[in-house]
This record gives structure tokens, C-alpha cells and sequence, in this order.
């Protein structure tokens, strides 16, 4: 027997996520809760995001506005970071410890968290562990001691003095992409490890529910991780850990390190299928089946599925603004096994390009709502949230058909099936549906949402589709 | 009648402090009492300070001695400031409302505050409100975002972008001294005085029992400090508003403003005769009577007495390493009215140069230690303690002599009387001090601390004293 073998645990991943529905806040977009709190130079709600302006959003903003997300069908909350830091997005933290004065304090945080709770909403946190901003206290203590600064081997430091700010001359430390505001932290000093530790602990003791991790493929140090984890699950065995990763996530995703990452290559699924038709219909079905047995099953059913984030153009805008290419894109999103993820306004059919322009503010005047879509979104929420096969039902691909644009998956578990079709296509179709696969056979399929039935006649699902639209059909016994 | 006539109201200081016995610490340099929050780079107990370096100093350290504190009769702690900052004597603050992690963190100065009070101790704070370091966010923010920062208004700008650590250019923002690393704050802008005043309260409502201010003079607005009063007294009508001025400090001593300030004055009157012999008795007994009328009798008693300070050389070290000429300053600050306070260490004969070598760390080594000068101090201390009359009773100069180098005066209530003598000669004196001004006439002086007696005839006192001793007797009737 050899005894470096790996001791091979279950994977676990906190049950709640993937019964959660998220939506994603940009926390100085979504909502003005609190004038009193607004930065001095605020500009008028509404207007043009730049790299730099600030449009008044807080925390009182995000409780003020619960209800609305509720009603949606909400029951997680990832916020963008909401420290102390002088951008508008944050990711430079100055003070893990506070909350942006601009955003709330403590006191407002800690209402949220409860308001949220108590309405059974889960708060996930942006944690930036990479890097800091230059205001980082133990960064500012290199620039005013030099050599003589305690946190000398806080930060990859080349030499002395620093030359931050001054734009003529390389940066001498490491940074995040070369950008000299982004020092990274030398996360293999251990002060520093017990430092960033320590922020993890401290936010889950205050009762969030859960870390997104800000680019942590640059932190490369699987120790690192695994003791991030460690931490957490002892600090709240339910919090959720998901790291921003783009592409293949399998090293942080082996039950050691991650719950889950954000699923951006989903996104490219539905981009390149839904909105671009770069894809055909089972290139689609196939990449996506892949893409749901490529991380061991508990993985799969806690990744945070999104078609948007605050770094990628608005769905809907990719779409040229086409709601029926973004609606099929939403029904995959709420049909797939993970967490769905909306980007705040997404659902109302807020625009926008590449950052910033994708963080525009919310409109809270319903007169500038997509209301057909949001209304779409909240039914397939509601399906999701009634039916538990939606949720943790197994994937099956189904069928898909290149010509007609036509691809279909069935979620089912014991007691109920789901089936889903697409057609991405510019034409109604008409067609058959093989049913083969699936035993035992209903005997008819419904429409939950127009109460619709279809016969299920020799095997297979006689129905039609209008052009560049989908249907969820649940099975009848 | 003139309806713009200043309403007079009585002058009101703390009652507390007139029977208070202050101790200053310098934390970092005082004593060790949690290695665990050391800088990286912390120097050995004792090594030779620099501008730089940082020895360990903190706040557990300070509780650690408080059974020391008050064995020596100290009931009252000024801390030079706590709050997080790069450098060794925090002066250039990043962040108000944060102890720095080097002296430990709010729960650690919560102890402090209950144990102290637990002793009858009180906390009086160091408060930086002219300028902050760089690494103040909001100064921070300007560097990040220029034109675009919300604190534009925060501070004095002249032009973007700031530079603040390029030393070939000049500064182009206000700072104190015109040192890059102190820019002033703009406390004419009305966000920056609520912040200010916020810091104030914040640490009021923890506990402390009042404000020392750095350099108050620098902000030149009686009614920013008069916001600052009433914002103080609101909070805790007890609190002990002490500035530091070095020179005249009448525009704030009106009673609208502070309550004392740090006693300088009285400090050069001690340098000048006792110390260097500058000054004649006449001249020493005369300035300290005016010094002592200066301003109305409350804030007089209210004054924070002092031979050295964080600020200055040592006294003993200004005494040419004479004890018997620092005791003579000793036996006038415990006697006078007014709070006496100790700088850390001079009671056990610490010795030092201008800043940084006045801020060495305490040697707990006692065999270190000046054990007759502690001796003395400690048995003034108890005296001062256990008679009113030292402490609020009316202050009478009653003899001086220059060729001999005598100086007296008396402390009296309507119960105590009490003569304070000084040779400051190098001669031996022998002499009669007449006491025509003293109704009723005691019978004998006693000399409470070897029961010596000294019979009263013929209106007068005839005693010798040693070159360069003090006495100090008590009438008895």
C-alpha cells in the first residue's frame, strides 16, 4: 500500500447554491439609498460611466431595493467589492476592514446582511487577494520608510525609493498586469498570508456567505488556496467559495480549493451559439454537455453561471439588442445544473459595451424597462425555483439539428423531467423530437407557463417553434 | 443696552484634572507586552533610536505596567498618538479611526481603557487634526484619482498632479512646516470639519477622557475649535481639552476653546533657573507668579505642567545629569497649580537629547534605574495626593533672595498651608524667611516627610537649607 496516496474525500460544495439565484451588483450603480454618503463630485444618476466618475450607489441602496429583488425571484446577492478604496469599482482596496464611506459603514453592511437574511437572500463578497491599491497601509509604509519600512517583503520590491506615481519611470515592484496602482502582495511571506487569512475570516464572522475570488489563477500557490479554504469552511462550513476564472478551472476545482468558478465558458457558449450564431446547434449541445461533465457533479450544480459580468459587454448588447437571441440565452442560463447569475439590470434589458460602459447605472424609472424580457426572466426564475429537477435534476442532451438550428437538453431527477428546446434559427421549424433516451416515456409534455400540452406519439414530440425562440416542457405521466 | 455683548459665562474645566498626576508615554518606547504585533523590523529593547527605527512599544505593554504606574501615584496617562501611521511617533496618521496594528487593536485598547479606569485612571489622547500623513484616504484619493478625486476640496491643492514623493519638485499642496509628508487639511471645508469632529467623538464614546492637540495654532479658526469644544463637552462633559502651545495661549484660554494647555511656559521658567541658573530666584518667583495669574484661575488649575515632553531634551540631561537641580524643578511642578505631568522615564533618571534620542526605550532593568530620583518624585507625588491645599489651593509667592538663590512660595486652602522653599545655589544657606504676609501665623513648620519641625518666631522662619535642596513644609497650628 503506498501511503503518499491521495486520500480521496467527497467533493462537497455548500448545498444552498444550487438552489440560489444570483444577481450581481455593481454597488455604485444599482441604487442611491443615501444622498448624505454620495461622493462630493457625483454625477447626476444616469449619466456616462467613465474610468473615473462616480454616480452615488451604496449599500442602503441594495436594502432599499430587496423587495424588487425579490420579487424577481432573488436569493443570493454577489456584490462587487465594497472596501475602502478610491476607485469606483474598488478592486484597489486602501482597507480590507471598512466599508467604502462612499458606500455605507459597518452599521449599514450589517443591516444589509440582516435585511438579506432574514428574506433568506445569501451575500457572496468580492475578495481581492491579489493585489492591493498604492493607499494599502502596509504599501503607503514603503513609500514613506523606504528601506526602513516594516513590510518590506509585503510586495515584490526591486529597490528603493518607489517610484509609484511618477509616469516616466518603470514600475519597481510587482503588479497586477504591469499596472503600477495593482501592487500584488507576496502572499508566500506569512504575515501576509495570515493578514489576507484574516480579512476572509473577518467578513464571515460578520455573516456573509461566500468569497469571489478576484483573478486567483495569479495567486499561484495551491497552498495558499487550499488554506484559504481551511479557513473559511471552519469559519462557515456552508460559505461558498467562487474564483474568477475564464477558461479550464479544473487545478482549483478538485474539492480542495474552490466550490466553483464564475462560468465564463458558458458565456462563451451562449455567445457564440445565441447571440453570434458562431456555432451550430451541436457544436452548441455538445460544448455544453462537455462543459457539465467536466468538474466532478458537486462542482457542477454550485458553478455561478452567467451570461454578463462588470468585465464583459451587456448580454443583451452582444445580441444587437435582440431580445429573442438574449431569451434563449436565459433559458439556458435558468435550465442548466449551477447557480444562475444575472448582472444587476440585465433583466430590465440594460445595454452596454466593454467596461465602462457596462456599468451604466440601473434605471429605476420602470417607463426605460424591457418589460416583456424581465418578465420572461422572472418566470424561467420561478420555474427554477418551483421545480427541483431544474435545480439538481441530471443534464441530458438531447437532440440537436444543424439545419434548423434546433438543439434540446431534459433536466429530470426521480419524480419529475424537463424538457428544454431551442430554436436558433431564423425560421419557425417544424418538426419531430426523438424521444428514445427517455424511459419511462410521458405520455404528454406541458407547457407550464401557457398550460399547452403535446402528445407524445410514437417515440417522439411532434411540435413547432417560432424563429429565434424556445420552450420549456415538463413531462406528464 | 448693547444686545451684541459677549455673554460671560463662568469658566469651566474639568474638576478632575486639578487632582490629577499625568504620566506621557511615548508607546513604542515604553514597554512590551505583546511581541506577536512588533514590526517585522523591530530593533532590541534599547537599541539607540533613529528617525526610523521602531522598538515594540504598545499598548499591552502599557498594561502590563499599570500596578507600576500607579505604585507611583500617576492617575492620569497622555499617549502620544495610537492611531495607524508609517512612522515610529504616528504623528502623520493613515487612519484615525484605527490603532495602529504595531501598539494592537481596538480590543486591545478597550482593555486598556477598563483597566485603567478600573485604577481610577484617566486616558487622555494625542489628536492630530492640522495634517495627516499620505496614506490618509482621502489624501490617497487624490493621488489616484486627480481632478476626478471626490476630496478635491480636502486639503489645500495648487495644481495636479500632487507630488508628493518626487523630492526634486516642491509641494503643491499645503503641509505643515512645509514637510511633504504633513499635508493640512482644508478644515474650512465643511465635510473635512464633520470628519474631524466625527474622530473626536468617536473616541470619546470609547472611553478616553479627553484630547491633548497637536499643534491647534496651525488651524488658525477659533470657531473650528469651538465646534470642537461643544462637540467634546456633548459628548463626555469632563473631558480634558488640552493644546499644545508652547508661547501665550490666551486667544484659546477664554473658555470657549480649551481647557489648558501643555505648560511650556512654566517648563522654561524650570530650564532657565533651575537647570542652566539663567534666571535669578527673583526672577523665577516673579514670572511664575505672573505665569500662574495669566489666565482665569480654573484653566490655571487645569494646565498640563511639564519639565520635557516627546518634543524636548530630557530635564536631566538639561540639568548636566544633576539630580539635586532636576529634583528642585520636581518639587516646583508637584507644588504648583496645575496637573503635573511625568514624560515616561524621567522618573527613574532616563537621559536624552533633542527628538529622537528624548523617545529611548524605558529600561524595566531596574538596576537601570536613578532609584533616589524615583524616590523622591513618588513621595512628592503622594504628598500632592493626600493634601488639597497642592492641588487647589490659592498660589502665593512669599521670598526670594538672589545672592542666595532662594525662592519660596505657599499653597493654601482654608485647612492646609504648605511653604515650598528652593536653593538653587551651590552654597549652603542659612537664613530667615519672613512671614508677614501669612495670617493666621502657623506655630511650627513640619516637614511632612522627616517630621522635622521648624518653629515660627518673631513673624519669620529661620532654617538652613543645603546648596541645591528644596523643602517643602506644612504649617501646623
Amino acid at each position: 500500500m503506498n501511503k503518499n496516496a491521495p486520500i480521496h474525500r467527497p467533493i462537497q460544495t455548500p448545498d444552498w447554491v444550487k438552489h440560489a439565484i444570483f444577481y450581481q451588483i455593481f454597488p455604485d450603480r444599482f441604487a442611491n439609498g443615501d444622498p448624505r454618503n454620495d461622493p462630493e463630485n457625483a454625477q447626476p444618476w444616469g449619466s456616462i460611466p467613465t474610468p473615473h466618475n462616480f454616480m452615488g450607489g451604496d449599500l442602503q441602496g441594495i436594502i432599499d431595493r430587496l423587495d424588487y429583488l425579490q420579487e424577481l425571484g432573488i436569493n443570493a446577492l454577489y456584490l462587487n467589492p465594497i472596501f475602502l478604496a478610491s476607485s469606483n469599482h474598488k478592486y484597489n482596496a486602501s482597507d480590507y476592514f471598512q466599508i467604502d464611506p462612499h458606500f455605507g459603514d459597518l452599521t449599514t453592511f450589517q443591516a444589509l446582511l440582516k435585511e438579506s437574511h432574514s428574506r433568506g437572500i445569501k451575500i457572496v463578497l468580492d475578495g481581492v487577494f491579489n493585489h492591493c491599491g498604492r493607499g494599502f497601509f502596509a504599501f503607503n509604509d514603503l513609500l514613506e520608510n523606504g528601506e526602513h519600512s516594516p513590510y518590506r517583503h509585503w510586495f515584490h520590491i526591486k529597490g528603493f525609493p518607489l517610484h509609484p506615481y511618477d509616469g516616466k519611470k518603470p514600475a519597481n515592484y510587482d503588479c497586477w498586469w504591469g499596472i503600477r496602482s495593482l501592487p500584488k502582495f507576496n502572499t508566500e511571506h506569512p504575515p501576509v498570508r495570515r493578514y489576507l487569512l484574516d480579512i476572509a475570516r473577518y467578513w464571515l464572522e460578520q455573516g456573509i456567505d461566500g468569497w469571489r475570488l478576484d483573478v486567483p489563477n495569479e495567486i499561484d500557490d495551491p497552498d495558499f488556496w487550499r488554506e484559504f479554504r481551511a479557513v473559511v469552511k471552519q469559519t462557515n462550513p456552508e460559505a461558498y467559495i467562487v474564483g474568477e476564472i475564464w477558461h479550464d478551472a479544473s487545478a482549483w476545482l478538485q474539492g480542495d480549493q474552490f466550490d466553483a468558478v464564475m462560468n465564463y465558458l458558458f458565456r462563451d457558449l451562449c455567445v457564440g451559439f445565441f447571440a453570434q450564431s458562431q456555432l451550430t446547434a451541436t457544436q452548441f449541445l455538445r460544448r455544453l454537455d462537455r462543459l457539465m461533465k467536466k468538474y466532478p457533479e458537486p462542482i457542477t450544480q454550485a458553478q455561478l453561471n452567467l451570461l454578463g459580468s462588470h468585465d464583459t459587454e451587456r448580454f443583451l448588447t452582444l445580441c444587437g439588442e435582440d431580445r429573442q437571441r438574449a431569451q434563449l440565452a436565459y433559458l439556458a442560463l435558468m435550465t442548466i445544473p449551477g447557480a444562475p447569475c444575472i448582472y444587476y439590470g440585465d433583466e430590465i434589458g440594460m445595454e452596454g459595451g466593454k467596461d465602462p460602459d457596462c456599468r451604466r447605472c440601473f434605471p429605476w424609472n420602470k417607463k426605460q424597462w424591457n418589460r416583456p424580457l424581465q418578465e420572461f426572466i422572472r418566470s424561467l426564475i420561478a420555474l427554477r425555483n418551483q421545480h427541483a429537477a431544474l435545480r439538481d435534476g441530471a443534464f441530458i442532451p438531447l437532440y440537436s439539428n444543424n439545419e434548423a438550428g434546433i438543439a434540446a437538453f431534459v433536466r429530470q431527477n426521480e419524480s419529475e423531467r424537463f424538457l428544454i428546446i431551442f430554436n436558433n434559427s431564423d425560421s419557425r421549424w417544424q418538426g419531430s423530437l426523438p424521444m428514445k433516451k427517455l424511459e419511462p416515456l410521458p405520455k404528454t409534455w406541458v407547457n407550464p407557463l401557457t398550460q399547452e400540452t403535446y402528445p407524445c406519439e410514437n417515440r417522439a414530440l411532434r411540435l413547432h417553434l417560432p424563429a429565434r425562440a424556445g420552450v420549456l416542457l415538463q413531462g406528464s405521466y
